[in-house]
């Protein structure tokens, strides 16, 4: 039988990469809780940690002890921090992220791959999601059979109309059922969530999810669009 | 001084372009609102009607009906009806839908034309979008100063990703005081507004306007795609 | 659990629209030989048939004969001829076609429609693949979760480079078990395969299938383009 | 030696083909002439003519007139009018439009296709387009080496930005020696040019040519899109 | 009523933004002339400074002087050099650019922001464009209400077709009446302003503006790609 | 008469411009030879050598070695080597690249320009290609008159479909008589090549070449994207 599917193949675990903590949970937040569910391993890579002299250590260790209940109670199997300096991955060699990334696949044998779009305005963002492809080149037997890249509200829609490239849902996961978990881990970011109208809130977060689920008829969705899936 | 504005000209009436009577609503309905509390006149037109043995004449009566009275409660100017057979304008002349809009956008003098999204599934919006540029032609000293084009739920997003027009909107329209007043008018098309989690219901277009607000910073938007604007 | 999948979710059966007869060999046999082998239901539907003047009766019975015979070959459930005429689907209501395929759609309750694509060369395969789309809208509980474009050589290479939309196949399948077949159900169209070089032959299929593979390190995989899937 | 060549092959004439009268000159009268003047046939098709009721026989011969004057000014080989019905190319057979391009092509064994640009906001264009390219398939060992779109002043740009097909030349041909004579060549189409500021003028084409030429550190050029060619 | 418009609100200045000096006259000369003349506050930044060993310190304050006559002559408020290296913004942090720039949209409270185009062929236009866009994010209450790309002759024309985002213009702005204001400001730089066939030219300025008004029929006109606007 | 060509121009050498040894053979090996045995010039500029501490200097010689041979046995006229650094061109200056393809450029007096393809999953590919543009900018009288974009299997099958630049070849070049010569002289890379179904092997370059070929009713084919030609 054909058996590898798209969002939950039994083939190993799945991979969050973020390149900022809270990007996992905004743009994947639903489809995480839904695999944890599911009884599949769920693994999440924050790229980036805010560094002085721009942060302090301190306002780093609140949204690091942030992310840590909001993957907990996600049902998150782990957390792996790259430490590389958030707002300066254009100052840090490529071919370290590529390097760090692509061990972390290997190592955990991932089979699916969440990515943030390529798209976004943040160019931590941009790297991030061009390394995560490096990562899983399809160059020997085994790598994630399924890329896909997830949208983040406060990134994805402030870069330039058709000048920079869209992001068009192809996939849809019904959140249907943890989207009410997704909203409650996202406010767990107590130093990063806004008040409406900002983006980055709890009600527009809520928002995407109708609009996305209703494309497809489901209460709540999250959107992704299809790198690579090899069947 | 540089007069000539993307919304809101005073040299010329709105005119709204709509392949099936709510089209309008469901893509421009707060804007319409707005332009007309703005005191600048907005006229709609109407391109097909459902016609037998597809349709009963008194089903579309009835659709005609709730039109006429959401248009007046969002404050219309006045409604065109051409005519055109629904779900059927591919087999219809391609000239003659251009003569149409022609001749009603050079009478009304119409300043700013707002039409469908040329990347609708229905093509019915794709032919009629094409039309609206015909008939807008910069190719004489009058012609309509902005052409934008509007997103149809239950059209707009059941296209083809990355394989047909995206919409990506780069206007955005506060509508953040004519929200109410748009459900409302929407909700009056009893015959088409359907129940949730369908896309065309109103707590869709709630969570439609709540993101396209959000992007800019505000409670509630209507988003568009500029096609042309000469200042 | 995450239960329905990209290609061989249990739920429905699967459904491969081609315009002509040989299309659908073309672009998804091997894929066709897979989901068979795996228990599922495949069905085939033909739009069109060629038809007098351009066209004898005695040749379309040649081709249609070839086509049941590769289609058992394959392992296909039933194949649903719709009778449309060929190299004239811009003649005909698109109405008509958007009803013939909804009607199979729903009377199959087709789970996954594998479609040609919309930047093929011939306006056969763009009117069929807008149908297809239309055939599958989610506006409603049940509805295909998966919608998918093929390539068709002789077809799709053929188009304008940039200027029509391009096929990048992000879905790969692995055909390495079925390509032998797929070569031997094509070669049964006798009145359609020509001599490499031409395109349509033999030689040419199994080059394409020998470099999808490779780009996902496998012997043979055929390259799909994901539309939409819902999880 | 490799001696296909992009413009300027020998092994066959150059066909420009023309929805209506003007086009070929609008966008290829410069290299019209520059192919004359290297000794190349070359050869014109008019697709459509402008028909009773909407146009009167009076003003389709005076058309007619001024073309044949152009083209014997710019040293055309032949002019061959296919008598297609003008703006009504979507109410007749596109197999019809098929046919006899490829017909025309296959006498003429053309080895350089100019068609215009299938972004023109004029379906003729877009439709002439599409059959240029389905009557140069490349399923037969001889077929034309080099297709390519060219620019219509009052068709390319006005259009929509970003959601039809742009126009971006990569191909400029130095009209240096031949500005004069294609401004001369356009000029007698008296019924068609019009006044600055109209795009379908005499002033506007010289600007045109300065800027395709300014791009490429030429006085004057004509640019093109490619579509294809075989060396 | 809806008063913010594109080009020339009332509720804060306009902000031309430069990578290079002379860039902001090539794109937007004639727009500034026309916002000056309707007297609205009109910002320039310059980005960069030519810096020794590659340049000499003299050649920049030749420029730079040239760049404050040509300012003072179109009617600029105020001229701010940032004073990153020329030709080296890829090697300076992404982030020190947001900063310099997000402070100077803050302090200036500018309404229109007009960037150079991310198709660029110079990286130093791509990268000024992304973080013209990060200093005008709209995540507050207040931020520009428009962004708008504007094209640089020897810059915009030498990217690659298709590969790298295209400038198609969708905002006009009649420059009729300052177009000769605009070409006589370019050619103060003396020590840029190139002779023709060179794009960078007083003749190509020319060619540019006559061919971008008469697409809307107007005289001359400067072209823009819209960004976001917010009404 | 018109006298330049595509790919064959008698004015100058051609350049293929290599980010690492074996993109030149993998991307245009055929065409190599083709144009060496037509008596033309043929340079490879390797823009990057492996260096330690990633690479030890043995290997580095061990594909020079290698590469030397198989440019010999291609025909290439000189290779030159420029030294930067593999997999770390993001932390060159961008403008020293530059340098060092002008330079080069200029020095050899080339008239057609091989590159890499930007949408290639390698930055080394990505900046070497728009290098390459800016070294052969025409902004004189002399500058490459033909540029194109050459595919490398193991790079441009590998970055993410509809989110970076497709490749979609429009020249075909006709390597029927080099082909198994271009396969001799990949092999000849024994460090690099790799057995199927790696995309880098021999088998795999066969596969493309045959499918690059019956495109266009070839035996066999290499397809190239132009960027630009000037006639």
């Amino acid at each position: 039988m054909i058996t590898t599917d798209l969002i939950s193949s039994g083939s190993g675990p799945a991979l969050v990469i973020a390149p900022h903590p809270d990007d996992e949970v905004l743009g994947a937040g639903g489809t995480i809780a839904r695999l944890a569910d599911a009884g599949r391993e769920v693994h999440v890579a924050v790229v980036t940690r805010a560094k002085p002299p721009k942060f302090s250590d301190e306002d780093t260790e609140i949204t690091r002890t942030e992310a840590r209940r909001s993957h907990d109670f996600l049902g998150v199997t782990k957390t792996h921090w790259l430490d590389f300096t958030a707002a300066e991955l254009t100052e840090q060699p490529h071919s370290d992220l590529n390097a760090a990334l692509g061990t972390l696949v290997r190592e955990l044998d991932a089979d699916l791959i969440l990515a943030p779009h390529p798209g976004d305005i943040h160019m931590d963002h941009q790297l991030t999601f061009l390394s995560s492809l490096v990562a899983s080149r399809p160059h020997q037997d085994k790598y994630p059979a399924t890329i896909a890249a997830y949208e983040t509200l406060s990134e994805t829609n402030w870069n330039a109309p058709y000048l920079t490239p869209p992001f068009v849902p192809n996939i849809f996961v019904d959140i249907s059922d943890t989207l009410e978990r997704k909203l409650e881990a996202f406010a767990m970011f107590e130093s990063q969530a806004k008040q409406p109208p900002h983006e980055r809130s709890v009600e527009s977060l809520r928002a995407l999810a109708t609009l996305r689920g209703a494309t497809v008829h489901r209460h709540a969705a999250e959107g992704f669009v299809l790198v690579r899936t090899v069947v």
